[in-house]
């Protein structure tokens, strides 16, 4: 089954839930404005179709292989990167300043979200080199910006982030690589760094490596990191490539999916130190790297929104041609197709639902990063940007999970063939198992949330998000429409649920922080499934007005979707709330009754 | 990590969920008496832990391999496969008269769990055969029993199971295999087969395949499948095997999981036919078949409880010999184990709590099928088979949903390890994966559940499955032990709800059959909770007063599982009623949909 990018879900999506037309009728999107936006999508779209689906399954069989300490790629990898970096894709979201479009946050989640989908092992070639971007971007002296920046915009070179250690995966305090001052201005690099994507690859002449590492002197914890840009070989002062770097990839992972994505051990300093570059200051790496963590948790969350609705499009595909069994009160001779089943129904509902829920949620999140530097009033900017810090780990953690359990659904439907690894079902589970854990596990993600987020502006940014559902709820009721069934009841009750969740978890968080901690897994899915459950309903209801695209036709479909969603979906919010406020006793318990 | 066999955690469950205890003092369980049970269980753990699981991880990098039509199994397999004949645990639940042990399913049962959890791939080969020698027990003749039961009883020989095609799955309706009467009473088979698990190997000197095929006068639809035994060598008059019989195996799949274990395609008659004999009566074959299918689904389920177990223990291991970060409250200087931190305890709590309320509802199970047959009053028996005829379906579904989130789950708490091969945590995830699927998808078994189960002896059977539960909250509520927190309370709501949404899709299934079939899944899932929360609460009482086992020294273990099942799992109850009771608005409309 081909990938199909979903234009017309995802410019309903970009509208509603990103107010993308409102930001362009504001002013604030003035370069997506006359259309340009739907230009963008649609190219992406055929590029994802056109190239980027086509070796996805064959990459997954074939997978990167390591020779010595050389990688190659699959097969089609190489003249696909050419045709994206041709396209001017690596660029869309970069400075101008460099080569780049600049185009906003929002279009390019869009465009993120359906190369992803179309080929996620390709995909993170990019999304690692977007961060390096970045960092060099906002950290970078203007030398080494005019160095790199150009080349890596343009995507004539890659980049890569390595911060993680074996003994330092989700606590970077433990970092142990060093960087010794070699008195030029340069350091010289020493350590291992573990599961760096695209560390070593064939697909271009060079290859930017982001390290963090520790000085001799620096304090120590996260304090003392420092961050280094550390090329594969060295670049001249007139931009040319110069003598190999002492560097090299030890060995790639074999993993459960994104075989063709290589995750490369890499060995810095084996020959008396891989010369580096600071960037920023000294022993404040840490400070650069968090500049980057909330776009690369956004990307993070894409890559699960792309893969479930890829899943879900491959889905309901085999259940419109496989057929099985009668269906109840079926009027034909012969067996129905699956699709006609209820319970396979279910299915797909729960697919596309969860999707659109997690997508929407993605959405906001992007928009309110733009928002926070592009609106034109101080305040306004202030909470967008408290708004995108509070959306990021739920979009990160709720779309990852959902990639999770869709693309696990999308087998079932599929039955014994969707066990079989030619039908592709199940290299969609493999391949978006890693989501929930890159870029901070989910728990993690939703620590963040209680701990930090919660309390964003004394609660208010928590406050806003819940007055906002509230607002939308309002005009759901207002409009009178019974086609919604009781989609605006299971709603209300969802967002109750979290509002006195979140005043729960506020109180606890100071007389018994693990108490609070133990309810974060649960107080983030029930914050996705209200903030996702009013974004589908306020999409339907706007859809149907049929102001915001021309999907006014399929309106009906979207009601049903939101409809679905809140009646058997949404309705776990109750249970997670009872979890939240009385379940965590264990918390306080020993570990010890966890071992037999 | 190493398996080790949960000898205490089983034992506690097959006394309490099993009533294997009450069995033996009962006289109905003789066969168990004087710790027997016992030793039985220490021999097939050790067999589990020491031939069994030391080629789990190899056999599923290595896999099984196909050279021209023959199949060579993973380096180990066939070793493995003597010391499995040698130990005589492929006749443990065989008739005594073809050299069995006949011991009671539920001890069975327990055998098969641990042997599933060491290595699935192995296992599946002596599952397969158990449902052959149960379907040559019951329908097929003496001749055919004398030639065949002693060797696949003893395992020299193994048995397959042919039932799939490619427009055949779930809809055994649609079968093409042809049988054509060769008038010397065998049969000539044509056709091909697919899914054959082992149908090919290098283990055996014969293997015995269990046929599904049409004759050329037989009815239409499953009322026209009759069923054959076609054995690869066919077997003379005196036992010993003679010419190849027509049949060969065209090809292994490529599959997410379960690699070692070969899955074939089989063709038959490519010569003018295979050499088939009947089983039963012509036209009669699916009803053998049925015999063996709540056995073959309790089968299933067991895998599903033993793989989550085993990752469950690989989980609990790496949690605490990880450290990463400060735990709220610690007092240590460096970082802890994850296992400290509050998230990571939910979920590892989940993985245990959720297994060992599969592994209870699967004992039970058992147990509902041991007693139809040995209980004394015939009443008694009815009841028992009614009790087994309601159990499996939820049995099969629920355990292998379960198996399905908790290796899941497993992946997670091993973080970006999870995800590469070497861990271990990544294959247990891909293996289970196929145990929702087969025998029945779980879909079919919801179906299975409301449409056949729910209205079992006039409803009757859920009935008495309910009282059955209020009797052990009343126990609870009796003990007036705080240290169960609001257990009783969630689990008594869980309960109403299961006994409303019963009521509710009993009256529907009349008046809108789609619609009550829409609620199956969610129904499936709330029965799960409640009956293996009452189960677990149960079984904590019981270990309390130690009177089932030794358990009794880590009764608080038991306590705290069946509370955070309770308060944190089993809140779910609530929102899966309105789902089943006002969510299935969806079966109504149209597939078009969901089509974009």
């Amino acid at each position: 089954m081909e990938y199909r990018a979903p234009i017309a879900d995802i410019l309903l999506s970009l509208n509603h839930a990103g107010q993308m037309q409102a930001g362009i009728d504001q002013g604030i999107y003035a370069d997506l404005a006359d259309g340009f936006a739907q230009v963008i999508l649609q190219e992406a779209g055929k590029f994802s179709e056109s190239v980027l689906d086509p070796i996805n399954h064959s990459g997954d069989r074939q997978g990167a292989r390591l020779n010595g300490h050389e990688v190659t790629t699959a097969d089609g990898w190489r003249p696909a990167y050419e045709k994206w970096v041709e396209g001017g894709w690596n660029g869309l979201s970069a400075p101008e300043a460099f080569g780049g479009q600049d185009l906003p946050r929002l279009l390019n989640s869009a465009c993120l979200e359906m190369w992803s989908a179309a080929n996620m092992a390709f995909t993170l070639c990019p999304v690692l080199g977007i961060g390096a971007i970045e960092a060099l971007a906002a950290h970078g002296t203007p030398e080494i910006q005019q160095l790199y920046l150009p080349k890596l915009v343009s995507g004539e070179w890659t980049g890569t982030m390595n911060l993680t250690e074996p003994q330092a995966g989700s606590d970077l305090s433990q970092l142990r690589t060093r960087a010794v001052r070699a008195g030029d201005g340069t350091y010289k690099i020493t350590g291992q760094k573990i599961y760096i994507t695209y560390g070593e690859h064939d697909m271009t002449s060079n290859i930017v490596h982001l390290v963090l590492a520790r000085l001799p002197d620096a304090p120590a914890g996260t304090r003392g990191i420092s961050l280094f840009v550390v090329p594969k070989f060295l670049v001249n002062a007139d931009g040319s490539t110069g003598a190999r770097n002492d560097l090299y990839c030890a060995g790639i992972e074999h993993k459960m999916g994104i075989h063709a994505s290589p995750t490369c051990t890499m060995i810095f300093g084996d020959k008396g130190g891989a010369v580096g570059y600071l960037i920023g200051e000294e022993n404040r790496g840490l400070a650069c790297m968090f500049t980057m963590m909330n776009n690369a948790r956004l990307a993070t969350a894409l890559q699960g929104v792309g893969m479930a609705d890829r899943a879900t499009q491959h889905a309901v595909q085999y259940a419109l041609g496989r057929k099985q069994g009668k269906a109840a009160g079926s009027q034909g001779s012969g067996p129905d197709p699956i699709i006609e089943h209820p319970d396979v129904r279910r299915n797909l509902l729960t697919m596309r639902t969860y999707t659109q829920a997690a997508r929407a949620i993605c959405y906001a999140t992007a928009a309110a990063i733009d928002r926070a530097h592009r609106e034109t009033d101080a305040t306004a900017r202030q909470q967008a940007s408290e708004r995108a810090a509070l959306l990021t780990p739920l979009a990160k953690a709720f779309s990852s999970d959902i990639g999770n359990e869709v693309t696990s659904i999308g087998v079932q439907v599929h039955g014994g063939m969707g066990y079989m690894e030619e039908t592709g079902a199940a290299q969609f589970m493999r391949d978006v198992r890693i989501v929930a854990i890159y870029e901070g596990t989910n728990g993690i993600q939703a620590i963040d949330l209680v701990q930090r987020k919660l309390g964003l502006g004394n609660g208010a940014a928590v406050a806003r998000e819940i007055a906002d559902m509230r607002a939308s709820l309002q005009e759901l009721r207002a409009s009178n429409d019974a086609s919604f069934g009781r989609t605006a009841v299971r709603l209300g009750e969802a967002v109750d649920a979290f509002e006195r969740a979140s005043h729960w978890l506020s109180a606890q968080l100071a007389a018994s922080p693990a108490t609070a901690l133990a309810g974060a897994t649960p107080y983030l899915r029930l914050f996705g499934l209200a903030r996702g459950g009013v974004f589908l309903a306020a999409q339907a209801l706007a859809a149907q007005t049929g102001a915001l695209t021309d999907a006014g036709k399929d309106a009906s479909k979207y009601v049903q979707d939101a409809r679905f969603f809140a009646e058997n979906l949404v309705i776990a919010a109750s249970g997670l709330e009872l979890s939240i406020v009385e379940g965590g006793a264990f918390a306080a318990d020993s570990s010890s009754n966890l071992v037999n």
